[in-house]
């Protein structure tokens, strides 16, 4: 797992490189098309990059985005109208049962399919009409790590094609960020053992990084068996809150720019309660650290629009070195195999 | 809050015989218009309400629904193309900020908007085009159980509006349902001392219960401060199943039908590795009880479709039971009030 997470960098720069040119026909495809809707599906990590996907198309190009509920074609049925949509999955293996099923019936629906995965020669790729490469290598580990911020990348490649206003330069800067979260490696690893004996956690991310928080409690659920709960600052304030004794444990995703208000407030509440607040942050919101228990700062300027790569980074050194310390293997997740097919 | 649960057959009759020639009304005008789309906006348990209606809008009218991130519009400010689309907002007190900024600029932007509220007279009314009253009377208990029935309810006859083979006598059979799963209130007081020192759990729903596991799990979360996760079954199979060792303590909704083969598998699988799992289920579904280490049963037969608003009852009442065991007041959760304002 801990190799998987240094290579991003590489498999970033990997990725675009070879996605590049087959967006730039996508793009000129779509700019004849009138699209009303985004459907995006997929399982597991695959889901948490749905979940960026959403905020990132519904924000830079209005576009409504539905992440599919799989279950409302698979166990009952139903046949979703999606004239004028274009439906999303993503899949690591290309083999996620419940995801291939809802891009065939689409496909026969009518809709534009886009299959994102990491192996050219699996199912989706004769399902999807357009298939996008993730271009991570071997993922070993059963906790992804280089496949997920590789789907992030396809993903802003995606809006891009769909009108919206990224600068290829900016996507170019992100292998980058994520070597300068990479340096971090020494810190987290100590850091992790002052959560040795966590047992359960809240984590928190708003807007993009709402699926940076599910990815991180995925992790930690997977890799440490920590009862790991996700939120937006806004739901956690509509009830969860009441969780919340001196103490106890919470991670929270804290960019500058439109979600900081929020996320302020919120550690604001949090240092009232007493929590231990941990922040992901980077050096352009020193603000966060004022008001956390702990602070994780990558050592970089980043703009919130291409802060999910780089934050997940640290999340994923966290999870993976918390492991170690409870004496787990994060790479044998027990319960857990590479590819899961659900109904 | 007791009281409150013990209302509902009189607020869900209440509701539906208010609502109904409001709805039939809606229903011609929307027999007119082509929807490519609906949107749900709603925060808390009205979100819950508003994960339900997702699937049931889903499965029986094959229109796509989008659960709205109000984020989007009020912190990014982008600005959505909701052109053919319908637009629900759902707050039980009518004035949650941003639920109302979202349903305000889908009207500037054109589209159908509806709003579901507890509270005639609040901005919600001003604000929607279509307003639909749940008629439970004043909510007085900070976590929310009677408008949480009664939007479900509403949410029935608005399916049923665009054009659902939902039939009105099956929905005025639902209050005799809640009633009888009220029966199991003593049943539920004697089961929650058992799980006195339970400090996290996991309630796992799919299809149209999804829903009915978010609001258990929030109803934990606020009344008796349980770590309480929520997965669909597919969801949980797909890495968080790896937390699960023996004696971990699991809610599961198990009606009979479309989803009980996955939830079928799923407790074969937690019963392999000796978690304990508690089902709720009604006398449709005898089997479940086989695979489980606890059973919650309503004495009715409930088909699938009409199973939420009975399903959640026994939770409410189980919610409760736990908060007075823990010595705790489930009407005045700590850090919580009845309205909550978010960014």
């Amino acid at each position: 797992m801990l190799d998987e997470i240094r290579q991003q960098p590489e498999t970033l720069a990997a990725t675009l490189a070879s996605e590049l040119r087959r967006v730039e026909k996508f793009r000129a495809l779509m700019g004849r098309r009138k699209l009303r809707l985004v459907v995006i599906v997929a399982r597991g990590t695959s889901d948490n990059a749905a979940r960026f996907g959403r905020y990132l198309i519904e924000i830079t190009t209005g576009i409504p985005v539905s992440l599919a509920a799989p279950s409302v074609a698979t166990l009952y049925g139903a046949r979703m109208n999606y004239k004028d949509a274009l439906v999303i999955g993503i899949s690591q293996s290309g083999e996620s049962t419940d995801t291939n099923e809802v891009l065939e019936q689409a496909r026969k629906a009518g809709a534009v399919t886009v299959g994102i995965t990491n192996q050219p020669r699996s199912a989706i790729a004769g399902i999807a009409e357009h298939l996008f490469l993730v271009r991570a290598g071997r993922e070993k580990s059963v906790a992804a790590t280089k496949t997920y911020t590789g789907q992030l990348m396809v993903l802003y490649l995606l809006a891009y094609a769909l009108g919206a206003k990224i600068r290829i330069p900016d996507l170019e800067a992100i292998p980058d960020l994520a070597a300068s979260a990479l340096t971090l490696e020494t810190e987290v690893r100590a850091m992790a053992e002052r959560y040795r004996f966590m047992h359960h956690a809240v984590v928190v991310g708003r807007g993009l990084n709402y699926a940076s928080a599910f990815e991180f409690a995925l992790k930690l659920m997977e890799t440490s068996y920590i009862v790991a709960e996700r939120f937006s600052s806004a739901d956690f304030l509509h009830g969860p809150i009441a969780m919340v004794e001196p103490n106890f444990p919470l991670f929270l995703f804290t960019p500058s720019g439109p979600t900081w208000p929020a996320m302020q407030e919120m550690l604001t509440r949090l240092r009232g309660l007493k929590a231990e607040t941990v922040v992901i942050t980077d050096r352009r919101n020193l603000a966060a650290a004022n008001l956390a228990s702990r602070v994780i700062s990558i050592p970089a300027r980043i703009a919130e629009l291409y802060s999910p790569i780089p934050y997940i980074v640290p999340a994923q050194l966290f999870a993976c070195a918390l492991a170690v310390e409870k004496n787990l293997d994060p790479d044998r997740p027990r319960a857990l195999s590479k590819i899961t097919r659900t109904m």
